[in-house]
């Protein structure tokens, strides 16, 4: 059986190597005399690269070449990869692809292609690298109901909030270190900002409840605001901040979905152990409670290991189709993240901190007031609130400005 | 399609209740009109009992009913279960099991029968109850290498040693404890002594490294020997004590594998901070690095989650074989736990303290005094030293005796 691979940057090559270096295992798993990789296409020239024999420049030759079953996208980003996606499928070649802005914004359309020509589309690689558990999530826990999903899903912000807490590093210091060490990109925003973590959060969505997300249908902050300070006021109260997709089920049927820090209690939760580069997943399920999968959440071999996971899985299944699916999605299905009722977590800069305490327990009695570590600030802690109205009542207090809002988890 | 319940215990009433509760789902999932239960196999009468009905005490009429095409084994033991087991798949029947102990001494031959028969026997239940790890181990990590493999495998040990760290509570009144709280057995002996541990290493070891392994082939030791003063050593060292179930491969082919409490780094390892019942299972591959899972061990509903998601696998591949297959086991593939070369933690009596310390660094050059407290006693640890030599020179060693023996994780 022949392999084409689309992209050859960082998890492309790593593809290559790991097909190489464990050949005669991945054949045998796949129940394969051989898996060839037979073509890998890019724009650029690779000179003295191994595999420099098997670039080609034209989606074409793949496209026409029946021996071709299984096609691994990784290029990343919606355009080409998109369109080169959907012809690979329609030409009823079975695509695996590590590209979670791919997956979260055209999953459907791909899944709908993939059963309309009896090819599998399989993307195991695009949420936590190599950990498993886009196949865990449909298989293993197919006997439960789940009724949320919560991880930390990008490892280069966690490596900057594990320096923040640590080590008191601002986050700016933090992020250099993480650039430095070749953690994060030069341009950091979409890891900064939150929206690597909303493409993974939308597609554990869509597995967990059955209907496609969008990226845009859930809130989504980043950590750029966080300061030293914050991550000072969180340890007193026995949490470690950290940036978290969830996504939930509501009573009504609908989902809640939201990105951003939260304060997680480190007696309760094991979420809040998981440091540096690594990611974790969590899924609630009716029978099987709470299960976590850790590991490195990105990374050449990690996530050349999934990558080749699922091609391992197309090969074992040409003549059948595998589990994914999910439905449409739509705005009726994803409550707006300010209708959630939550814990608060605030700091402030106020002029009179008496008259601001005041001011504060009229609007959230019963708040928790955390002890300052200057003048002019305050931070505290709400009894559960609605989170829309919590944010505009903050907006509107005369002598204070929230700097921080801040979700505490319950679990 | 028909199911067959044989047992009808805690493991196999919740796995009844859960195909009744998730009905639609599970037939969705299992791509079957209806998944319908139609046999349970129990001595014992359950009046009264929504499925008392299908309670029949012949294995017979299961064997010879062509529409029950797959068989939930949850009796436990190892007799009647393997005979039961064997003349299901001899049927042409698949079989899931959640008892570890059949899976850990007859698995190779339980996975011959299936394959000879076109069946298929599967056991995510029976290690880590309701945690995804067997599939993914053979699934998604199939393009790995597995170096190594290693967990907290029994809860009801995990929960003692929590209490014994957290509350500083002996061991005899934290097993109590575990009793009344029916986490642990009126006789806790499979779990304290690590033979439960033992049977789930076997079954993890088999999957990571293609051969059976069986559980008189790993070094067995429990929990009983400790003290709060363990715990408290281990805290000086910034480590939590945890027992675990660890098995490796070595360069030349052989693996090595033991349960035993350890030494767990907080700082380095996830391993560290799993408490209270739940599980957690790290596997070590050559592309994705380590992954661990985690979530309850045990539990009626846990356990039946997965038992159903093995049902579902099966219910979907009536046409397939799985992925699950393993090499007979043998002596020459499982190196004694004496030839391993580890760091030692050893908490001693001793006469002269001083005189000690001087015999110990004669023995262990460069191992590492822990402060002690109270007289009598002596606590170090060792620098890598060869397992089997250094608990030989111990039982030697004038003046000194040994309380207690423990490795130091070094992940």
């Amino acid at each position: 059986m022949d392999l084409a691979i689309l992209g050859y940057g960082v998890v492309g090559s790593g593809t290559a190597r790991l097909l190489e270096k464990n050949r005669a295992r991945i054949a045998e798993r796949a129940m394969q005399a051989s898996l060839r990789l037979k073509y890998i296409l890019d724009i650029r020239e690779f000179p003295g690269d191994p595999f420099e024999a098997l670039v080609v420049r034209d989606i074409g030759a793949i496209l026409g070449d029946p021996d071709v079953a299984v096609v691994a996208e990784t290029i990343g980003g919606l355009h080409p990869a998109f369109e080169y996606a959907l012809a690979c499928l329609r030409a009823g070649k079975s695509v695996v692809s590590s590209n979670k802005e791919l997956v979260a914004v055209k999953g459907y359309e791909l899944l709908q292609a993939a059963k309309e020509n009896n090819a599998n589309f399989l993307f195991e690689a695009s949420v936590g690298g190599g950990i498993p558990v886009i196949r865990p999530l449909s298989q293993c826990l197919a006997a439960n109901e789940i009724s949320e999903v919560a991880g930390i899903l990008n490892g280069t912000t966690n490596f900057i909030l594990t320096r923040m807490i640590e080590d008191a590093m601002p986050f700016d210091r933090a992020l250099r270190m993480a650039q430095e060490r070749g953690y994060a990109e030069r341009d950091p925003g979409a890891d900064v900002e939150g929206h690597d973590a909303c493409r993974k959060l939308c597609i554990l969505a869509a597995l967990a409840f059955g209907r496609h997300v969008y990226p845009e249908q859930v809130r989504t902050e980043g950590i750029a605001g966080l300061t030293p300070e914050d991550a000072a006021y969180a340890d007193k109260l026995g949490c470690n901040i950290k940036l978290l997709g969830r996504g939930k089920r509501l009573p009504d049927g609908r989902i809640t979905a939201a990105v951003g820090p939260m304060l997680v209690p480190r007696a309760k939760s094991l979420l809040a152990c998981v440091s540096d580069v690594y990611n974790a997943i969590l899924i609630r399920g009716d029978a099987v409670d709470d299960v976590v999968f850790y590991g490195k959440g990105a990374g050449q071999f990690p996530t050349a290991s999934a990558v080749v996971a699922d091609i391992i899985d197309c090969a074992r299944h040409m003549d059948k189709r595998r589990f994914f699916e999910w439905e449409q999605g739509g705005p009726e299905f994803v409550a707006p993240a300010e209708e959630d009722v939550v814990k608060l977590y605030v700091r402030a800069d106020c002029e009179d901190s008496l008259a601001a305490q005041k001011a504060i327990l009229r609007a959230f009695p019963g708040a928790a007031f955390l002890e300052t570590q200057g003048a002019g600030e305050i931070a505290f802690v709400t009894m559960p609130t609605r989170d829309g109205g919590a944010r505009e009542a903050l907006g509107h207090m005369p002598g204070i400005e929230a700097r921080m809002i801040m979700r505490v988890a319950e679990f």
